[in-house]
C-alpha cells in the first residue's frame, strides 16, 4: 500500500493532525452496546441516537432531529451552506448493531473498544459505526477548517439495520421532502484487501418462503402405516430435489426471465475480484466448489440469482431412533435475487412450480415470508465515476466496481423510492468479523477512509446538478 | 359378534363369575404409573413389578423373583405342575407403559382406570398391562377350579418393552435354561374389529440409521456465498430423493436380494384382513395413499420392506427468515425390514450406496443406531394352529394370521435365542388408542381374551412335545 498521498486540501490535513481524537470519538460511540435486535437494549439504542444528535449538533449540523418510528428512531441532520447550486449528498449509515457476548470468543470487550495490531476491536467497529463515523469525521474536517464543505450534505442515520429495517421503507415515503438529495453514499460494505477497495453498485434483492408439507392428521407409526402412506419427509425431500437442475441452476420455470444479462465489460470488471477455487475452500472450509459451471465464482455469488435452502424440520430430531411417519414437514427457503426480477413474481413462480409438482398423495403450502428487491445501479454515471476518482487520490488505489451478493434492503428502497443514484463505498475488509467476535475496523483503513470521504465531497462538487426529472430519467 | 358359547370348562364358567373382580384387580395394575421412558418414574416400575409378582404367587406360582437388569426388573414366575410330559408355553409381556397426561386429551385421569361404555380407559390398558393380564387370569381360572393348569406356564414379563428393551436379549442369553419353554405366547397386538380375531406370524424387523451431511464448517451468509457452495440441506434432499425409485420402491441396490416373497396362499390369507384406500385415508387422513402398486395396501404394511424418513433437520428453523447456507444437515431414517432380510446387511447396503451417490462438494456420515431382526413364522405349525382352534372356540370367531407391520424386537428374540415358536395372540383393537389419549380396551375383549386363553391351554395340552433338536429344526 502506498503512503498516505501528500496534500494540500487543508480538510485532509486536519483529520491527520486529529486522528487520534476521531477515534478517541468513535469510542465513545463503540461504547454504547445500541443492539437493536434485544429488546432489552432499546435505551441504549435511543443513547446512541441522542449521542450522534449531540455530536452532529457539535459540527455544526442543522435542523438535528431524533426522529421516533414505530422501533427505534431515526437520526437526521444537515447542513445546506453550500447553497442550491451545489448537490446535496444523502450520507446513509445505521448506528444499531448485532449481539455481543465475551463468551462468543471475543478477546476483549465487545462494547470496550481496544486497539491493537493497528486495529479497533469492538461490536459494531466495521458494521457500521465506524464507516459510518468516517462521513462525520470529513464533514468535521471541512467545518473545522474552511468553515464549509464543498456539498449541502444530509445524515440519515437508521437503528434498525440489523432487524431488517422493518420502518425505514414508511419513514422514507413520509420524509421524501427532508431527504431530497441528488445522490447517496452508504459505506457499509468491505473490500477482500487494502489495495483493492470497491465500489458496490449491485446488490442482490431477496424473497423469503416457507413451505409446508401435510400428510397424515398426525405423526403415524412407520410399522402400522410405512409403505402405504407418502411420508411427508420423503414428499418435501422429493420436490426440494426438483428446485435446482443438474448443472447447479434453477429449475423453476421463469425464474432467470428477468436477470440483467451480464455485458462483456461487466465480467471483466467483476474478474478484477475474482475468487479462485482454492480461495473459496480455503474461507468456507467446504471440500468442493459448486454452482453454475458457466459463470466464475464471483459471478455466481453476486451476479446470478440463488434459490438455498435455509432449514428444513420434519419428525423426530432429537437423540435416538422414533419410528414414526411424521405428520408433516417444513422448509425455509430462500432466493438471491439480481437485477431486474422481481421478489413477488419469483414468489409467485416458486410457489407454482412447487404446487404443480407435489404429488396428490399430500399438501402442500408456500408462503411468502418477507422481500426485498435488488438494486443494478449503472456504474458509468458520475456520481459513481466520482467515486472512482476519490479512492484513487485519497485512498491510493483504483477501486474495483463490484457486485455484493447480499442484500441491504435500504439501497433499493432509496434507489426505487427517491430516484437517487447510490453509491456504496466500503471502508471494511471481508474478514473484518461483522456479526462476529472479535469484529474490528483497521485503523489505517478508517483513516484513509476519512480522508476518500473528504475527497469524494470535492468530486461530488464537481458533478453538475440534474434537473430531478433528468435525475429520475437517467437513473 | 355371536354370544358367549355355553361351554363345560370349569375354569371358563369361573371367569364368567368372576369378571368384575378380574376388572378390579386390573384396575389396581393399571394404577400404577409405570412410565419406563422417564427416569422419575422408576419407582413406580418398580412398584408394578413387585405388584405382579405377588399377585403370581397368590395365584399359586412358584419361583416368583423380581430378578434385576441394567434397567428396569423382569417379573418371573412359573407353575410347572403339569409335569414334564406336557408342554411349557412362556408368557411374555410387559408391565412398563408410556407417559400420559391429562393435558394430552384424556376425558379422564390416565392413570385412574374409568369404565364406560364398555370400555375401559386407563394408559396401559390395552398395550399390554390389559392383554398381558389375560393370561394372569387364565391361570386363576385353572387354579381356582382344577387346582392346576393344563401346561406347565412360565410367567416373563418385562418393564422396558417401550424403551426398546435394551436389556432384554442379554437376559435372555442368561436365562436360557430358567425360561426353557416348548412356544411361547404374546398378547400384545390388535385386530380390525372384534369379529376378526389375528394372529400375527411375522413381524417386521428394523435397522435405524442417521445420515448427517457436512459442508462449510460454520453457517455461510447466504448472500456472502450463496451461488457456490453445496448447501448441505439441498445435498441431503438429493441423496434422500434418490433412495426411491418412481414406483415407490427402495431403489438402494440389494435391498430386497433376501426378501421372502409372497405365496399365492399367503397372499391369500392376507387379503382376508384387507386395507382399502378408503379406510386407509379415513384412519390416517392423508389425501391419498402411496406405496408399490404391485401389492395391497395390507402387504404393504406388513409383508414389505420400507425406508422411511423419520426426521429432517438443518439450519435455521424458528420463526422468520435467517438467510444462510446451512453447516450441515441430518436426516433420521428407518428400514421396516421383513424375512429373511438382515438388518445389518441393509445398514451397509444404505450406507454404501449413499455414500456412492454424495457428490465431492460435501462429506457425508451414515450411522447405525439399533436394529431389530425381523420375525416369519410358518403358520402351518400345530401351536398356531392350536392358537386357531382357540380363538374359534372361545372367542367365537375364526382367526386370520396376520402379519404385523411393526417390530417387537422380544419376539425374534425369542424365535431367535431360543428356538422356539412365538404366537402372537392379540386381544385389543387397532383403533384402542394405544401411545395416544384415552387409550382403552373393550370390557367384552378383555372377558373373552380370558376364555380364550383358557381354552389355548387345552389346545397346547394336546401338542406331542417336541424334542428340543426337533423343535429347533422345524421352526
Amino acid at each position: 500500500m502506498a503512503p498516505l498521498v501528500p496534500s494540500n486540501n487543508t480538510a485532509r490535513q486536519y483529520s491527520r493532525t486529529h486522528a487520534e481524537r476521531f477515534r478517541h470519538d468513535l469510542h465513545e460511540l463503540l461504547r454504547i452496546p445500541s443492539i437493536s435486535t434485544d429488546p432489552a437494549y432499546a435505551g441504549e439504542v435511543q443513547r446512541a441516537a441522542a449521542w450522534l444528535a449531540e455530536h452532529l449538533r457539535n459540527l455544526g449540523a442543522a435542523n438535528v432531529q431524533v426522529l421516533p418510528t414505530a422501533g427505534h428512531p431515526i437520526v437526521y441532520g444537515e447542513w445546506l451552506g453550500a447553497g442550491a447550486k451545489r448537490p446535496t449528498l444523502l450520507i446513509y449509515g445505521h448506528y444499531d448493531v448485532v449481539p455481543a457476548a465475551s463468551e462468543d470468543g471475543w478477546d476483549t470487550p465487545p462494547f470496550e473498544p481496544t486497539e491493537r495490531d493497528g486495529q479497533i476491536y469492538a461490536r459494531g467497529a466495521c458494521d457500521d459505526k465506524g464507516q459510518m463515523f468516517v462521513h462525520f469525521k470529513a464533514f468535521e474536517s471541512y467545518m473545522k477548517t474552511n468553515g464549509e464543505a464543498p456539498v449541502n450534505l444530509k445524515f440519515f442515520l437508521e437503528g434498525e439495520e440489523e432487524i431488517g429495517s422493518p420502518n425505514l421503507a414508511p419513514f422514507l415515503r413520509a420524509h421524501l421532502d427532508m431527504l431530497n438529495a441528488d445522490l447517496c453514499v452508504i459505506s457499509d460494505s468491505t473490500m477482500r484487501v487494502i489495495e483493492e477497495p470497491v465500489i458496490l453498485h449491485s446488490l442482490r434483492g431477496m424473497a423469503n418462503m416457507e413451505i409446508h408439507i401435510q400428510g397424515p392428521s398426525d405423526d403415524l407409526h412407520s410399522g402400522l402405516w410405512g409403505g402405504a402412506v407418502h411420508n411427508p419427509a420423503l414428499a418435501l425431500v422429493e420436490i426440494l430435489s426438483r428446485l435446482h437442475t443438474p448443472d447447479h441452476s434453477v429449475a423453476v420455470p421463469g425464474f432467470y426471465d428477468d436477470v440483467v444479462p451480464l455485458t462483456p465489460v461487466e465480467r471483466e470488471e467483476l474478474a478484477k475480484s475474482a475468487i479462485t477455487d482454492e480461495q473459496l475452500r480455503q474461507t468456507t472450509h467446504i471440500p468442493a466448489t459448486w454452482g453454475e459451471a458457466a459463470y466464475s465464482i464471483r459471478e455466481r455469488v453476486s451476479a446470478r440469482p440463488t434459490l438455498e435452502i435455509n432449514g428444513l424440520l420434519s419428525g423426530w430430531t432429537g437423540a435416538g431412533p422414533k419410528t414414526i411417519i411424521p405428520a408433516k414437514s417444513m422448509a425455509k427457503i430462500s432466493c438471491r435475487l439480481v437485477g431486474n426480477q422481481n421478489p413477488e413474481k419469483i414468489y409467485r413462480q416458486v410457489k407454482q412450480y412447487i404446487e404443480s409438482i407435489t404429488p396428490t398423495s399430500v399438501t402442500v403450502q408456500v408462503q411468502l415470508l418477507n422481500t426485498s428487491e435488488p438494486a443494478l445501479i449503472d456504474y458509468t454515471i458520475p456520481e459513481m465515476q466520482a467515486a472512482a476518482r476519490a479512492y484513487e487520490r485519497a485512498w491510493g488505489a483504483k477501486p474495483i466496481f463490484g457486485r455484493g451478493g447480499g442484500s441491504i434492503p435500504v439501497v433499493a428502497e432509496i434507489f426505487n423510492l427517491m430516484r437517487i443514484p447510490v453509491v456504496m463505498m466500503g471502508y471494511g475488509l471481508d474478514d473484518d468479523g461483522f456479526h462476529g467476535a472479535n469484529e474490528h475496523l483497521s485503523i489505517e483503513m478508517f483513516h484513509r477512509g476519512i480522508e476518500t470521504a473528504i475527497v469524494y465531497l470535492e468530486e461530488v462538487a464537481q458533478i453538475p446538478r440534474r434537473s430531478d426529472t433528468t435525475a429520475k430519467a437517467t437513473v
